[in-house]
C-alpha cells in the first residue's frame, strides 16, 4: 500500500489504520464453520468458506465494474473521453476471471471425502444461490429464455428475501451491457446508405470471393465424383452467408437463439472487425475483443466449476431429482454465451485482398488527423466517392501533420 | 489447427501435412541428452533440453514481434493505421513473458541432485550464452554500461561464432525500441512553446500543489519541532520537482544512469500520462502501459531465474571466481531497466484537481471528432487560447456528431 | 544455466556452447512460414507456428514422463524405490498441462482475420494430424472404441507414413498407464478374503450409512407425501450403491463405458480413498490425486483448445462435411476420461464415521513402523482380526520406537 | 458448492442459504470507499480495498493451514497417520501463493494517478500495517534479528491494540514452523553413530569427490598458471566443503545469519535430500521441497509487491524520511529467507555415484516392507554393517512380498 506523504491530513483526520480502513474486524469474523457448531470443526470446511467468500468478493468488484462500464456507454454519445476508462475497466474483468478461474486448483486440494464430513451441515445451501453470479449474468446480458432449468426451477424461486428478488429484477430491467452494445453496434459509421454503404459492398465482395475460390474451380473441375462434392461444398458456403444477407433468415436464427444481435448490429460488427486498422476502429475492436475475452473466461470458469463439482460430488444425484453435475454442464453449452455472435463472427470473414476499398471520404471519417490536414485533403479529393483510397497516404506531405499518431 | 476451406488449394499443393508444416521431424530431433553420450541418459536432463528450447523458441517469437514493433515504429510518422498492431504485438509479447515467468515452475521439477548427474557434461555450456537474450535486452534498449559483468567479463566474448557477434553488432547499431519510443514522446502534441505549452504549466501546477499540500500546512504549524519536520519534507518533495524541472539536474540524473528518457521525451511522457483520457492520447498511454508491463515481466522473469539457480546450485562458486548466483542478482536491480522512467514517473505526478485544465484548441487536438463538428467548434472558439476548456462538451449539440466513439 | 565447475572436464570435451548442446541452429531453423513461400509473409503465422511447435516439445516431454512413468510402474513390485520418482514425474506432467492450458492466451492474439490470411497455406494439415497428442492418448489408455469419429474417419487414416503407423500401433499394444494402474489397484493390501476384506465391511457400512440418513428418516416422517419423497431417495441412493456392489452391473456399466475400472480394482481404488491416511496408502493416494489432475487438465486443455478453435474459425464447416468445432466438443464429454472412475469415486464415499475401523494387523500393514517395534506389537495383539484397532495408538509406548515419521 | 443429500437434517436445521452460510451480508458491507466520504467515490478505489481484502481472506487461510501443520508436526512423534495432511496442506499454501502472486495483476491495472485520487484519505495507513502479514513470518519463523527496520521502527510498533500486541507476541513464543522442522531433522534417522552415521561417510566421500573431480586433475596438470588456477579451485571448494563439515564454522555461519539450522539438523537435511528414493525418506523430502516453495513463492510475492510500489508512488520520499519502495526491496534479500539452508543445499550436494551407500540395515530401516519379509532378510544379512546393499533386491524372491508398494 505504500506510505501516503500525508503530512497536512494527519490533523484533520482521527489516525487511520490499515485494519480499520479494510474493515479487518468484521471481515475476519465472517468465517463460521457450520461442522464446528454441530461439533469438532472440520479442518477444510475453513478452505471452503474462504475460498467461496473470495469468489464473492472478486464478484463484487465484477459487478462495480461491468456497471460502471454501462454507465459510461450511455454517455459516450456526449462524451469520447470516457473510451479509455471502458477498455481499462473491461480488461479489468478479465485478469479478475483469469484469477478466478485459476482459483479451482486450490479448492481442488480438498478432498471429496472431506468435503463428505460437512456437506450435510450445509444443509439446503448451494452455490445455485449465488445472486452475485446471476446479477453478473443478468448485466451481461443472459436472456431469460437462454437458461436452463434447475430441477424444473426458475433460478429466481432460489431466492427467498425482498431485497435478492428486487435486485435481481432490476438487473434484467436496466439496460444489459449486450444491449447497449448491440445499440453502439447499430451506430457504427460507414453502415448508412447515404454513407460508405457497407452492407451491398460486403455481400458483393463475399460473392467474388465464393466465386474464385469455390465455384470456379468446381466449374473447371472434369472428374464427375469430385466436382460434385466441391459444388455442394460451395453451395454450403453460400447458405451460410446466405443466412447472414437475408435480414429474414437472420431473424430465424435470433428466434433459435442462435445468433444474439439485431441485423444491423451484425453489420456494424463486421465492418470493425474487417477495417480494425482505420485508427477510429482500433478503440471499437479492442472492445469487442475484450468482450469475447470476458465470456471465454465466464465459460471456462463454468467449466472449472463443472470439473470441480464432479470431483467432489460425482454424479451423486441431489436432493430434488436432478444431478448438480449435468444441470452444470448445460450451461457450458453456446446458450449461454451472451456475445455468441462475436465468436462466431470468422464464419463470415473474407481474406484481407477481398475486402471492399475504403472510399478517401470514409478513410478520412475513420481517421483521426487533426483538422487542418483533413481540410487540406478536402480540396483534393473532390469525386472521392467513386474513388479507391490509395493504399497509402502521401508521405512527404503528411509527415509534418500526423504528429504524434 | 482447424480444418481449412480449402478445395481449390489441394490441386497446386503436394498434400502438406500438420507434420511438415511444422518441421516437427527436424525439432523432434533436437533434443540429444549429453549424458546419454557419457554414460546411461539422465531422466530429467531431457526436461532440462526442452524447457531451454521452448524459452529459445518463445525468445524468437520475441524478437520477431518487438522487431516489427519497432519497424511499425519508423512507419509511424507516415501511417497511421499501424497503432492498432502495435498495441496487440507487443500485448502478444506481455503474455509470452507471462508464460515463460511461469515456466520456472516446471524446470524447478527438477532437482539439485538431478542437475549434477548431467551438469559435467554440460561443461563450460551456459545460459549466460542465450543469444537471443542478449540480442531481446538490446534490441529493448539495454545501454552497454548498465550491464554490469560477469567474471570480468564482457557478455559478448562468450560467443564466438561471426554470425553471433554481427548479429549482436547490427542489434547495437540499429535504433532500439527505447530510443523510437523516446524520439515518438519527444514529438507528443502540447510540448511546443507555441502550441499548449505543457511544460512551464506543469511547473505552476505542481508549485501550487506543493504550496497548498505541503508549504501552507507547514507554516501554520505553531509546534517548532513539528514545523521543522514539515518544513524539511516541503524541502524534498521541491527537491524532487526541482529535478525533473532543471534540465541540467535532470542531465546529471540521466549521466548516472538514474534516469534515460532526454528531457523533452520525459515532457512527453508526463503529458500523456496526465491527459491519457484525451481521445489522442488513449492509445499513446496503452503503449506506455504495455512497455511498463514487457519490462516488469522481464524483471519477474530474471528474478524467477534468480531463484531456480539458487535451488540448482546455491551459492556454489562458479569457475571464473564469481558466483552465477551473485551475478543474476546483480541483473535485477534498477540497472537493467530500459523504461526505468515509466516506472518511477508517478514520483512526479499531481492529483488530478492540479493538473492543468486543455485549452480549446488543445482539447480539440487531442480528440478525433470528426471534421464537421470541428468546424463548428473553431467558429465558436474564437479566442481560445485563454480560454480554460469547459469540463464537458455541449451534450445537446455534439450527439449527432460524435457518431460513434 | 548456471556456470559448472568443470575445470576437469574441460580438457576433455570439446568446448560445448549453450547453442551445441540445445541444437539452436537446427532448431530456430525450423519455423517456415507457408505464407513466405506464396507472397509477402504473414506477420502472424509465425506466432502460429511457434505455438504449436512449443505444444509439440511439452507433447514430447509429457510422453518421455508417462512412459518412464509406465516402466518404473512395471518395475515397482521389485523395486520399492521408485514410488517418489513417479510421483515427481507425474506431478511435472501436471505442471506441463497447466502451461500448455495457460498457452492458448498468446494464439488467441491471433484473429481470425489473420489466420484467414495464410490459413490456405495450411491446405490439408490439420491439428488433427498431432502424432504426438494421439500417442499420449494412448499411453493414457483412451480406449479406441470411446473416440468420437471424425467426418467418419478413424483418426489413424490421417496418418500415412509408416513410422508414425508404427508408433500408433505400439502404443495400443504396449501396456497403457491406465491398465498398469489397474492392474496395480487390484493388488491393494486388503481386499483379500484372508486379509481385512474390505469388500464385505464396506457393504455392510454403506448399509447403515443409508439406514441412519435415509430410511429411518424417511420411516419416521408422518406426512404422506413428504414420505414418499424420502422414500424414493432412499431407494435411488440404493441403486447407486448396488451399481457397484454387484459385480454384473458394474459390468454392465464397464461394457457402457460409463465405468473403466474392473471390479477388483474398484474395490482397491475405494479401499486407498478411504483409508489413505495410513501411512502405505499417503502415496498411492497422492498418485490417483496425481493422475486425476492430470486428466483434469487434459479435459481443460481440450475445452480451451474448442473455445479457440471456434475463435479462429467459428462454425464453419469444414472440407469433409463435419466442422472442427462440433468435433472437439464431442471430445470434451466424459467419454474421453480415461481415469473417469476417479472422477466418480465420490459417488461412492461414506462419511468418516462410517468407514470400517481396520484391525490391528491390517492398521501394522499399512504403517511403516521399524520391525522392532511391530515384533513389539505383534506380542500384545493376539487375536486382533477381531479387535477393532483403538483410534490412536498409545503415544508413551511408541514416542521411542516412530523415531522419525 | 453442489447440492447436498441433505433430507435427514432439513428437519433440525432452519433452512441454511448460501447467503447466510458465507455471511455475505456482513462480507460484503466491508468495502467502505473513503474518497466517497469525502467527496465523489474515486473508481479505482473499490479494487484497492477489493484486492488488499482478498489478500487478507487468504492470509487467513495460510495461517489456519500453516498453524495446524505446527500442531499436526508436534503430534508426528505420536502420530504417523498425519503426514498426508501435513503434506496436503502445505501444498495448499503453495497454490493459496501463486494465487497471491498473481493476483498483483489485477492490482496493477490501477494507474498511480488514480491512486493519487484517494492516496491522501488513507492517511497513516499502510500495508506495513498488516497484522496477518507479520504473523505468518513469525510464524514460519522469520527472526527478529534479520527483520529490516523501516524508518529506524520495529515493526510491532505500528500496531496500538492489545489484541494484536498480543497476537504477534504469542506467535513469537510459539514454536515456529522452523524451529519444529528442525527438531525433525535432528531426529533423522542414519545420524546417530551406533546407526549408519552418516556424518563421517558423508565427509570421506566428499574428499573422494574433491579429490578424482579437482585436485588429481589438478595435479596432472604442467601448464603453470593452469594449475595455479586448478589447485585455486580445489582449495575453494575445499574451503566451501569445511565450512559445514566444522561445526565451529558452521557456528560462525549461524551466527552472521547467513546459516538457520543447527549442525545436526542441517545434517539430517543433507541425509535426506542424498537418500530421498527410500521409501522413509520419500515424504521427508516432498515435504522439504514444499517448504522451500512456499518460501520462493513468498519471496516472489515480496518482490512483486516491490514492482506495483514502484509503478504505484515510484520512489517518492515516504513520511518518516526513508522510502517504501527502498524498505521493501531490502526485504527480497536473503535475510528474509527462513529456509534459508534448503535453497544453499545444492552447494553440499555431490553426484550420486560418490554418495555413500546404504547398509543392510540402514537400508531396510528407510524401507516400507512388511515385517515378515523383513525377518526374512534378517535371516540372510548376517553381519550386514559391512556389506553395501546390493544395488536392487532380488526381485524373485521379494515379487510376493511387496505386495503394494
Amino acid at each position: 500500500m505504500g506510505d501516503a506523504d500525508t503530512t497536512s491530513q494527519k490533523k484533520n483526520d482521527l489516525p487511520l489504520t490499515y485494519a480499520d480502513y479494510l474493515k479487518l474486524q468484521e471481515l475476519l469474523k465472517c468465517q463460521r464453520m457450520s461442522s464446528a457448531m454441530h461439533g469438532p470443526p472440520v479442518h477444510d470446511e475453513h478452505l471452503f468458506i474462504v475460498t467461496h467468500q473470495a469468489y464473492e468478493l472478486w464478484f463484487k468488484q465484477i459487478l462495480f465494474e461491468v456497471d460502471s462500464v454501462r454507465e459510461l456507454f450511455r454517455s459516450l454519445v456526449l462524451d469520447e473521453s470516457k473510451t479509455l476508462s471502458i477498455l481499462n475497466r473491461l480488461n479489468r474483468v478479465v485478469l479478475i476471471f483469469k484469477l478466478l478461474v485459476d482459483q479451482f486448483q486450490i479448492i481442488e486440494t480438498m478432498t471429496p471425502l472431506d468435503f463428505l464430513e460437512f456437506r450435510n451441515h450445509l444443509a439446503t445451501a448451494s452455490g445455485f444461490q449465488s445472486l452475485q453470479f446471476r446479477l453478473i449474468e443478468n448485466m451481461l446480458g443472459l436472456q431469460e429464455d437462454q437458461r436452463v432449468k434447475y430441477n424444473q426451477q426458475h433460478y429466481m424461486k432460489v431466492f427467498n428475501d425482498p431485497e435478492s428478488i428486487q435486485l435481481l429484477k432490476d438487473s434484467l430491467i436496466r439496460p444489459s451491457l449486450f444491449s447497449l452494445v448491440e445499440k453502439w453496434l447499430e451506430r457504427t459509421p460507414g453502415l448508412q446508405v447515404n454513407e460508405f454503404n457497407f452492407w451491398p459492398k460486403y455481400q458483393k465482395a463475399v460473392s467474388i470471393y465464393l466465386n474464385e475460390n469455390f465455384l470456379f474451380p468446381a466449374q473447371k473441375e472434369t472428374d464427375t465424383k469430385q466436382n460434385e462434392t466441391m459444388m455442394a461444398e460451395y453451395q454450403k458456403m453460400m447458405d451460410t452467408f446466405q443466412s447472414v444477407f437475408n435480414p429474414e433468415t437472420h431473424q430465424t436464427f435470433l428466434d433459435r437463439g442462435e445468433r444474439r444481435l439485431s441485423h444491423k448490429a451484425f453489420q456494424g460488427l463486421l465492418m470493425i472487425s474487417l477495417y480494425r486498422d482505420e485508427p477510429r476502429f482500433n478503440q471499437p475492436f479492442q472492445l469487442l475483443t475484450l468482450l469475447m475475452d470476458i465470456e471465454s473466461l465466464m465459460t471456462k470458469w463454468r467449466y472449472n466449476h463443472v470439473q470441480m463439482v464432479q470431483r467432489m460430488i460425482g454424479g451423486k444425484v441431489g436432493t430434488g431429482g436432478s444431478s448438480g453435475y449435468q444441470y452444470l454442464r448445460s450451461t457450458i453449452s453456446d446458450r449461454y454465451k451472451v456475445f455468441l455472435d462475436l465468436f462466431n463472427l470468422s464464419t463470415f470473414l473474407i481474406p484481407r485482398k477481398y475486402i471492399p476499398p475504403l472510399t478517401i471520404s470514409m478513410k478520412r471519417t475513420l481517421s483521426v488527423l487533426s483538422n487542418e490536414q483533413n481540410a487540406t485533403s478536402d480540396d483534393e479529393a473532390c469525386n472521392e466517392e467513386e474513388n479507391e483510397h490509395p493504399p497509402r497516404p502521401n508521405g512527404e506531405q503528411e509527415k509534418e501533420n500526423v504528429l504524434f499518431a
